[in-house]
Formats: structure tokens, C-alpha cells, sequence
């Protein structure tokens, strides 16, 4: 059998997986989630044993340190998991609620109900914990689901991934519900990705390169979860240590994710009295500032380091470190243009008491999530108050921003008559 | 310069019309609407003109009479696409609606308000009065639109774009905000497709071959409208007068629609009974039937014809004609499989006085729109008080079913607060 082959069968097998997982009730899934928690506890030694593998092959393939320590499980890791999918059993299922309803003048009743997606595909890299977060918030929703995991973490992936079927099965989780590719091979990226008669949706989970290979392959949606660029704008009218309490917030509090400031855009009007406040404390948390001609001359005044002088590349970048750029605008409109034209429509904020400035930028600023006087960083399925996220998306179709449990449903049209005809 | 070049400038100024587009209110939207209904109908002469060039060159390319047909504008087709574009200007405006709201335990107050989508890309075959249609739900919605039309209807769809561009400008309609492709190039579908750091969504409207040319090459989301395999089931407790009356609306009413049905399933415990009461009337509206071995004995005895026996590929074939497969089942899991096995998951109904049998069907079947005790012809924006409707969406992301203005748009999450920094 080809591997091409071998993938179609699993993803037949996932669409037959995903009829029966659709006629489950909410209660039987969540049972189904509570057991597959307990099972994964109880196979804790065989999972670190996997892991044990995949961290002597990662050693002998030179992974950094950064990246074994990403792939690494211990068993508090592990305990970590088991609790997230207990907690996830105990949110609201989005499954079969109704959406909106009304009736027409014939008497028709129609009904917009939410409904699992179908089969979903994902596609990520390294952190094995991905393996059952994602399929977790897939089983809640109804959905069957095909992992693709990093092949540095196969080994770990297939225990969990055995866990989670071993677990679901005793309480009646459709066989296949939940499958994990079990190869190495590069090729299987795109093979997954073509194949839009078993797979209705990819979220590929990754790097820039990760993505690209499956936008370029897919047939079906793709949700992407692309990097962020993520201003914030301090307006003249802004109460400036609101302004450098947030910028710090939003640049240090965890700067490694997609929510954190990449850019501080600063009114000119108010630009030197700010820096003189805001300076000191981005210097005591070591932030790197690459700042235009006007910022860097009034940082040099206040003797302000690490400095360099920003490049036009710089406004593009996405640091995910203490670095930051930082540019001295005329007014709002400039501060929204630089936004489309560099940013990459994650998260923006202004910081500003002026409420009309304000909601023209909440209005033009075409960003997944805009703020007016809050940190960026509130961009976050916990953070809003979903329970569960499965990443945040840049798309603008169907799921924008973080996406809960409710953007892995679809929905279907249930009308009910007596006998209408049309006319 | 090249045909991508000129495609990617167009797709640039399609970017930059957006934001213009974006930031205007639904009242200026509405009035650049109905200018462009105004200039449509002053400019009815030039438009008939540039109509007769093309159904010249239809001829001599030999297209058939219906193409032609389809091909062919009339004074009074233009006063109805004018006509149209009234009734759309009418039409509540979703972009700004608030979809949810809710505050968080800190302060911070989440808003997911509906925003335009930004750049849509419309690729359609023949009818020249969909270049009108789709430009201007696109706009309503707060969307550029590039169009890309059959090249058949090449002069007529440029002269109705440019009716609707001089319009909307005398209104401030952005420059560029309705763009159609001047050229006949095949390869100009791939290129557009191709690119999306301009277009955000692609929906091509027409055959089979087309959407699988979008699906090949596109890397932003495609909206897909494939056809309709749709069915009937007339369940053992069925009404067999009302059980009638919607498969004859529903195979009958007009057959050439995606939402007509194709396939008639019946119960065995009352196929005899039913095929008496319904074959007259079958037989009367000329429906050639392909059943299956039990059906065909029964309405041999009926003396039914034009009747033939159906052959695997039937089951899957959207006639689109007065053609009709017909197959008798054990029961409703039977229909289900059946349903699930060859239809295109658009409209099912099932007739039925059990509720319970009727429920589950609602439940179980995995359609864009399934019915209870009514024809399938229904699924139709109009008849769903949509109020209009740019196609009926095959796909289960984002829009599923018919797509009225709510699925032109996408949304964002406004965020207020008060100087929230996350701990």
C-alpha cells in the first residue's frame, strides 16, 4: 500500500468515525472525555517511555535546548493534560444549540442549529500536549479528527494519541474518532491536504513553513494561524502612565506569544514627555528599542540602551523577544496607516481618552481584535471567556481571532412544515 | 506588462478601495446602490449594444440556444437588474451589527461587532446580469469586488461594470471598489486564485469544472456552490396526498434548480400504495423515472412510463430534468445511508407524521437544509427572507446553505477598557 493509500483509508475511516460521533449526546462525549483523562493518567509510564525515545532521537538530531525542552513531557505535564481535558468536559456542548429561529408567512418554522464541522485535520509541530488539546476540543464538538503531529515527537504522539482511543473506547467513542498519522514522511502534508472528500477542515498549528505547505496543497478551508504584529498607539490625549503601564504589558509580560506588542506608535505631540516616563521602565525590563529618527533622538537624550535605529524591515518583524519597534507618528491617521501597511491584523490598541479618536480607530483598524485602553495581550480563548481555545486565528472567514469551541461547529437549516409547497 | 501583472494591479487597487469602502456608513453605501440602479437604466442603449457584439461572436463560436439565451439582455432584463438594486438599497445592514457583547471579571467589555469581509473575488459563468447581482451585494456589504466573467459575455459585463462604477462615483463610490477583469485569458482564473494578499474570498458560481479550477489553485477561502442531489423520503408514516404534492413541487416545480430533487426514496411498507396515488401524477408532468428493481416491478403493474431501470450512477446523477431515480428502502437508516452514500448533503426532506422518525432524520441527516413535511425547493434566500442572496453555499464553513448579507461579512472583537493589563 502506497502512502497515499494508507492515508486515504484513514481518513475514510474518519469520515465513517465522524456519522457515528455526530449521533452521540453531549453527555456520552463528556464521558467519553472523562475517560479518556483517567486512561491517559494510567499510562503515564508507557507515555514517558515514548517520550524517552523521541528525546534520545532529538539529542542525536541536534535539537536546541529550547526545542527539547518543548517536547519534553514529564509526569506533571501530563497531569497538566488529563486536567485540561476534565475541564473541558465540563463546558456547555455548542452542539445542537439554536442558533436563531423564526417562522414565515407560508408557516414554515426554520430553525439555524449548530452541528459538528465533520472530520478535522491538524497539523502541528513539536509540543506533544497538542495531541490531546486538539483532539479533545475536536471529540467535544463532534468532530473527528486526523493528527499530524512533528515527526521529533512521533513516538509520544502515538502513545497519547492510544491513550486517548483506548480510553474514549471504553466509553464508546466510534472507532477512528480519533487517529494519528503514524509516519514520518514529509509527503504526508500534502496528501492530508488534498484529500477534501474525507477532511473538511486543516488548522495547521505551526511556523510560517507549516503553513505554507498547506495552504499551497489544500482542497478544503484552512484556518491559519498565522504570526502577529501587534501595535500599540499612544494618542496625544492619552493618560500617559495608562500608556506605559500597558505598553510594558503588552511588550514584557510574556513576549515569546503573538499577542505581544511588536510596535509602540506614539502621538509627536506627546512623544518626549512619554519617553521620559515610559523609558525607565522598559530599560529596567532590558527591552531592545529600534526606534525611528525622532524616537531615537529623544531616547539618546535619555541615555536610553539597548538602542538602534529601525529599519524599514523592522516594522514587519515579529521579534517574540525583548525588542521592540517604536515610531513617533503625526497623528491617528498615520498611526492606522502604518498598522495596514506593516501589521499583520492580530491585536491593536490605542490608548487614548479621547472617545471619538478612540472609535475611529476601533473602527478602521481591520484587526481580528482591537483595543481602547487595554493591553493586547487579552487576546486569548481563556482571556475571553471561552474555556477552551484551539488557537488564535488570522483568518477572516468563519473563525477570526481566538477560536473557542463554537467556530468548530458548522450549523444546518432544520425546517419544519406541514405539507408547504412552493409556489 | 504581464497578464499577472495587470491581474496583481488590479487586485492592489481592489486592497486599497476596500479600506475606503470599509469606512463609509451604510447610508452613503445605499445611495451609491441606487445611483447605480439610475445609471444601469440611462445606460440601457450602450449596454444592449455591447450585448449584441457578444451574442455575434455566440454565434459564431456556435454556442446552443439556451447559452445564448442566457447570454441574451433585454431592456426589460436591464430594468430588472435596476430593479434589483432598489430592493438590495432597502435591505437592513448587517456590517456594524453587534453579533454578542459580554464583560469580563476585570472590567474589560467584549464586543464581536460585524465587519466587511474586505476583497471579494466573484468568478461566474454566462449571465451577464450576475456582473450587477454580486457587485452589489458585495458593496452593500461593505466589499471590493473583483469579478471575472465568461468570456462569451466579455462586452456586456464590462459595459454593465462600468454602468455601476460611473454610478457609484457620482455617490462616492471608491475608485476601483467594483473592478471586472478586461480580458477573455483562461489563465486569469488561476491567477487570481492565486493571489491572496489581495482577495480574502474567492465564491465562483457556475459548473463543476470551474469550481474545480478554483479549488486547485486557490489559497485564500473559496465559498463552493456544487450541485444538488436531493431527496424525498416518503416514510412509512406518511401522508401519501402531502407525500405527493411535495415530490411532484419538488421534482417538478422547476426542475433545472440545484434545490429540485433527484431521488425519491419510499418506504417498502407503502410503496405500492403510494406509487398508485402519485405515478398518475408522475406521469402526467411527463417525469421519466429509473427506479430500482422492487419500484420498477410496482409501477410496471401501473403501466408507468417513460420508465427505466436505474443504474449505480443514478443514484448520483443531478439530472436537473424531468428525470427522476426512484428506490424503495427497508427503512429510515436505509434512506439515511442512502442520503449520506450518494446525495450532496444540500436539501433532504422526509415525510412523516412520526415524530420521532422525523427528528431523527432532522438530526442525523448531515445537509445544508433538511425538511420536515415540505419540498426542498424552498432553500432559496428569498423563500428564507433573506431578501437576496448571492448563491447557495455547498460548503460548511463560514456559510452553509443560502448566502444572504450576514455571510458576506466577517467580524471583529471590540475591546474597551480602562487601562486592563494581563497579571
Amino acid at each position: 500500500m502506497t502512502l497515499e493509500q494508507q492515508i486515504h483509508e484513514i481518513g475514510a475511516k474518519a469520515r465513517v468515525a465522524a456519522r457515528a460521533l455526530a449521533a452521540l449526546s453531549a453527555e456520552s462525549r463528556n464521558g467519553i472525555l472523562r475517560a479518556m483523562a483517567d486512561e491517559l493518567l494510567a499510562r503515564t509510564p508507557q507515555i514517558l517511555e515514548a517520550n524517552a525515545q523521541d528525546l534520545v532521537g532529538a539529542s542525536e538530531h541536534g535539537l536546541n535546548k529550547a526545542a527539547i525542552d518543548r517536547l519534553r513531557l514529564t509526569e506533571k505535564r501530563i497531569a497538566d493534560m488529563a486536567n485540561d481535558i476534565w475541564q473541558v468536559a465540563q463546558l456547555a456542548d455548542p452542539v445542537g444549540q439554536t442558533i436563531s429561529e423564526w417562522k414565515r408567512p407560508n408557516g414554515l418554522r426554520i430553525a439555524k442549529v449548530r452541528t459538528p464541522i465533520g472530520v478535522i485535520g491538524i497539523i502541528y509541530e513539536s509540543r506533544p500536549n497538542v495531541t490531546s488539546d486538539a483532539a479533545v476540543l475536536c471529540i467535544k464538538t463532534g468532530n473527528a479528527v486526523v493528527l499530524r503531529g512533528g515527526s521529533e515527537a512521533l513516538n509520544s504522539n502515538l502513545a497519547i494519541a492510544e491513550a486517548l482511543q483506548a480510553g474514549g473506547a471504553s466509553k464508546g467513542l466510534p472507532e477512528n474518532a480519533v487517529q494519528l498519522l503514524p509516519t514520518k514522511a514529509r509527503e504526508a502534508v500534502a496528501i492530508v491536504a488534498a484529500m477534501d472528500q474525507y477532511i473538511d477542515l486543516i488548522i495547521p498549528r505551526g511556523g510560517h513553513s507549516l503553513i505554507e505547505t498547506v495552504v499551497r496543497h489544500a482542497r478544503m478551508p484552512v484556518i491559519k494561524h498565522y504570526h502577529g504584529i501587534c501595535h500599540v498607539y499612544v494618542d496625544k490625549e492619552a493618560d500617559l502612565k495608562m500608556a506605559k503601564k500597558i505598553a510594558i504589558n503588552a511588550k514584557c509580560q510574556r513576549p515569546g506569544t503573538c499577542n505581544a506588542m511588536e510596535t509602540l506608535l506614539v502621538h509627536r505631540r506627546i512623544s518626549q514627555e512619554f519617553l521620559k516616563e515610559a523609558a525607565p521602565a522598559f530599560q529596567e525590563q532590558g527591552v531592545e528599542i529600534r526606534a525611528d529618527e525622532t524616537a531615537y533622538a529623544q531616547l539618546q537624550k535619555l541615555n536610553y540602551e539597548p538602542l538602534a535605529r529601525a529599519e524599514e524591515k523592522d516594522w514587519s518583524t515579529e521579534y517574540l523577544d525583548t525588542i521592540m519597534s517604536l515610531r513617533v507618528v503625526d497623528d491617528l491617521n498615520q498611526a492606522i496607516d502604518h498598522m495596514e501597511r506593516y501589521g499583520s491584523h492580530h491585536s491593536d490598541a490605542i490608548i487614548t481618552s479621547d472617545a471619538e479618536a478612540a472609535e475611529k480607530f476601533l473602527n478602521d483598524v481591520d484587526s481580528a481584535t482591537v483595543y481602547w485602553n487595554a493591553s493586547t495581550r487579552f487576546t486569548d480563548g481563556g482571556e475571553f471567556g471561552f474555556g477552551a481555545e484551539i488557537g488564535i486565528s488570522t483568518d477572516k472567514l468563519h473563525a477570526r481571532g481566538p477560536m473557542g469551541l463554537e467556530e468548530l461547529t458548522s450549523y444546518k437549516y432544520v425546517i419544519r412544515g406541514d405539507g408547504q409547497i412552493r409556489e
